[in-house]
């Protein structure tokens, strides 16, 4: 793709369709829940539906203003619990986008704010003494819409299915290994009610997010992925903000983390949100930091709180918040090769090295609990002290904080503040089952969120595939949420092509994992392109995959002819001689019997291609 | 890349050394034991040697003349063992090229020929009675120098890694788990020996291939990987097709497969085989269906055998033979959702079903030991049956063929012939393990050479990533070689950045399969690409990487300027603040004393990170 190709893309916001495929609705036991599914239509009559992250940007039938933000699709379940109210909320001041930037900018941030006024919402928040929080509700034993949307769709349509799963019934071969996991055949709002409320799942959706289309995170779920964005040095416009998520979330994207740094991060926060069907995770302390000028020392209780409770009101979904980054663990990384590689974790070590204080996330933590549950922010209690490289792998610092993050998501749960654990990093192979079991012991299956891990050091550029491994084999092992590496990891900023790159990597990791579980009906979608190999139905194989204009491009740079997409034979063997037709003769042979076979086959002229004209050019 | 510039590219061979790197030989008990290394000079001071596959291409002192050859390193210890003698070889008739081809293409493949007449060589085979197989001399104790040479060349230089060994030395947890490989701390040539002796480590170096730079595939050894190269529909030079080759083992081929049909397939061999210096493999069934017109039943072991004998007189190192594709075991394909995938096991199939005969190679397994070891041709005996799909992953088909291979390994073994067995394809990730156990015990340890497998079938255009997370898990249970799988699997042909990602990936898999395993040694270079992260220096981590000009230009896109590279910070969080820079800081703070140094850091006015010029545009 050339520069002006690639900017024009950056311009618009990416809305096509997949090929052959519909967006679906499912709708539960009212009429207000309608989940959202991907239908492919395969060329011999298949319907085959799947996960959709995507949101309604796929949909064509669905009129999209970012200017106006996403229907609210949450609001009427929020409002009809009746235990919220809207206020006015924390005043905007020019500190949360930067400061003096609107000056330096010369009015273009507040031009592009005016244009998306209609972005601006009143806030909700829990009434006094109420907890809004998923995990309350649960404990309550209270089914949540939210909860019987989630049910309907992790377990996708099975009607297509029967045929794919009917294997997995008939040969044991065929059954996963969960590894300690409990998947039920089908979900149902009260499973997902009772994940939640032992803490084994998250919901993160934020009242004040209420566009959100609600998706959990557990063990005993689909295996889920998180992308990151951020913000541009020079903001161009609000399309260019919005398209960084519609593009993470086109390919797969679960959730989706808003890391930006430096100018505009409030406004843009309020574009991303707004208009964003999945969960946004932030990291607080990078805001806060920027409040302070960047200098760590400087940072403050008040000035985190403050951010909390601005991007809260915004409707962060989930905090990652770095609480058992402890002053006693500081030391136990100075014999490490690459010490402290986390942001959130240096920014804290700075500050505790130069007050010789405790942590400030973990004095105040109970004070935080107070927060995330007047709003139902999810914590994802970041993993400050994470090895940065193989060699610093499961170590005394790493499983030091991973104990506190144990310690501190029994806190949360007393608050039924829902809560996720994040986890490494870089770890070599044999050492990724210690970091599972270590966290489900001390963290009591609160969901494991990894980034990777990567399984070596030296491949920088390809660090999407080094880790792919690593979340493969965690994500099998029960992680719940693997969050993304791209090949520019280590090296830069990853633009456009490399985002796709790290999820669609990801979506491997995490089908992989689902795979092996042998969660129900995972296994269909690749039944279902098996059989498109096998019948040579070359559209249907490219519909089914994970990236199906990729697959077109392949295909057609050694078959270009649009007839060789009907073609009995694949580019591998040529229209000569082809395995997967041989196999159906055999297979008409073997029904025959054998001998009687031959015999016929010899007579008819030993032919089992069909033959056709060679492609041109 | 545009088209005009990858065309120069194909028509030039690859001879840059990679960056600061230099080619050194490690000399062994004579001076004609040298073993090639590539020696990275980082900016430190340090000086790290890593493996090398690419040959004397990378190596700028060294003049090279493919239409002569390389050099043959091994011709004397050949000769010195006065096991072997020159004959005239059987006569090239004009059916190896694929019959009247000369007069379609107008003589360009006879002009081709004649330009690089210069590599025909007189053949060498066994005297009458003798057996000239690494096996045989290693049951017999002799430690030839090819054994030698491949205990250099496994232990690598020790000198430069003894700072990172003595950790995995302090510290249990940096131990690797070999999963029942015995791997000792230094590799000796009698160890070399007495692997190849069990069978559980194979030489592949045919007395033809005096060019090889001798290597070793078994379980106690570094994982090595193949990729594959096939000919060109229209042959426009002899640069060309050797470029193929030498652009596979730039980037890490320990091994290359030339599957090649159709023309000219007999004389760009004689080019591949004189200008490489790893050993080629071949599927020689390919070859023989081409010599019948491609009509599968007209094959017969006659027209089998002189291919074979052909192909040994050029000097391929290791054949595919799938001589376990049994005809009872057909019939088990046929509930299959794939069938069939391996296109020799159709051909095979296709045969036996037309004659309803058991399979040739069967019934003349015995004829075919007596060939490979008059010339020392390793087996890899194929996998004809392997899972086209996930949902015929571990079937009757697959595991009887399998206990088949197990049976023909015995018979190689009773004439001394090397052996190893190849294996699959689409295995979900819980089912792998099933297969090594397997293979294990079926086959005593012979190598087993796998092809992924791949984890998920939902990934056209991705599967070197679907597959390399299958690679790296089974090559650490102990896999012995890795066949690469590119982007381009399951939709076409792969071309040179096809090429290039798959050998990537691969190299991936196989050194994560190592640093799992513990193979002494082996995170060493990782943990000097963790050490110049730590330090910031850039141009060691380009160096260090296994793509170093991809992981440079990564870089540059977000800091392009020169200074950055010296920059005491990365593109990830920017100079003003840097986790890895504050990591150093409190490293000296801890050795300081924390209150102690908390004072003076305050007084020195809190600043971690060193100003820079901001880069420029």
């Amino acid at each position: 793709m050339n520069a002006p190709d690639k900017l024009q893309e950056l311009l618009t916001l990416t809305r096509e369709p997949f090929p052959a495929s519909t967006k679906v609705h499912v709708e539960g036991s009212r009429p207000d829940i309608r989940v959202p599914m991907r239908e492919i239509a395969l060329t011999n009559g298949e319907r085959v539906t799947v996960y959709d992250t995507s949101g309604p940007y796929t949909d064509p039938t669905t009129a999209i203003d970012i200017r106006q933000g996403l229907a609210p699709v949450r609001a009427g379940w929020i409002e009809a619990r009746g235990d919220t109210e809207s206020y006015t909320g924390r005043q905007r001041v020019a500190l949360d986008d930067g400061g003096k930037n609107e000056e330096r900018d010369g009015g273009r941030i507040e031009q592009l704010r005016a244009e998306a006024a209609g972005l601006q919402r009143m806030p909700r928040r829990a009434k006094a003494g109420a907890n809004v929080s998923q995990m309350h509700y649960a404990r309550q034993g209270i089914v949540t819409p939210e909860m019987e949307y989630i049910a309907i769709r992790e377990n996708g349509k099975r009607e297509w299915m029967r045929e794919y799963l009917q294997d997995a019934e008939r040969e044991a071969r065929l059954k996963g290994n969960a590894m300690g996991a409990r998947i039920p055949e089908i979900i149902t709002p009260e499973f997902v009610r009772d994940e939640v409320a032992r803490g084994r799942a998250v919901i993160p959706a934020n009242i004040n997010h209420p566009e959100v289309e609600p998706m959990i995170i557990g063990r005993n779920f689909l295996v889920k992925i998180n992308s990151n964005i951020g913000n541009s040095a020079v903001t161009s416009s609000i399309e260019e903000e919005v398209e960084k998520l519609v593009w993470s979330i086109r390919w797969g994207g679960d959730t989706v983390m808003d890391l930006s740094t430096g100018k505009n991060i409030h406004t843009t926060r309020d574009w991303i949100l707004r208009n964003s069907p999945v969960p946004i995770g932030t990291v607080p302390i990078y805001q806060a930091l920027e409040k302070v000028g960047g200098i760590a020392e400087d940072l403050s209780w008040e000035i985190f709180r403050d951010t909390l409770i601005e991007q809260a009101e915004q409707g962060v979904d989930y905090f990652t918040i770095h609480a058992g980054v402890r002053l006693p663990f500081i030391p136990m990384t100075t014999k490490r090769r690459t010490g402290i590689v986390s942001r959130g974790g240096s920014i804290l070590a700075k500050w505790m090295i130069t007050h010789h204080k405790e942590n400030f996330l973990y004095t105040h933590f109970e004070e935080i609990c107070e927060i995330m549950k007047a709003y139902d922010v999810t914590f994802s209690l970041g993993d400050g002290l994470r090895p940065g490289s193989g060699a610093d792998a499961n170590d005394e610092a790493q499983f030091a904080e991973l104990r506190t993050l144990g310690e501190l998501t029994e806190i949360a749960w007393k608050h039924d503040v829902q809560t996720m654990i994040e986890g490494p990093g870089h770890v070599p192979m044999h050492m990724i089952q210690a970091n599972m079991d270590e966290q489900l012991k001390h963290c009591k299956e609160a969901p494991f969120y990894t980034l990777g891990p990567l399984t070596i050091d030296i491949a920088p550029g390809y660090d999407h595939i080094a880790s792919a491994i690593g979340a493969a084999m965690i994500g099998w092992m029960g992680t719940a949420m693997l969050c993304y590496v791209t090949p520019k990891e280590h090296l830069g900023l990853p633009d456009r092509d490399d985002v796709k790159a790290g999820i669609i990597a990801y979506k491997i990791a995490a089908h992989a994992a689902d795979v092996a579980k042998g969660h129900p009906g995972q296994r269909a979608r690749d039944d279902a392109m098996s059989k498109a190999r096998f019948e040579f139905r070359w559209r249907d194989q490219f519909a089914l995959g994970l990236d199906p204009q990729t697959a077109e491009e392949y295909h057609d740079e050694t078959l270009p002819k649009d007839s060789s997409k009907e073609a009995h034979f694949c580019s591998m063997c040529g229209p000569k001689f082809c395995s997967m037709k041989i196999t159906q003769d055999v297979r008409d042979y073997a029904e025959k019997g054998m001998a009687e076979k031959s015999a016929e086959f010899k007579a008819a002229g030993g032919e089992f291609y069909i033959p056709i004209q060679p492609a041109k050019g």
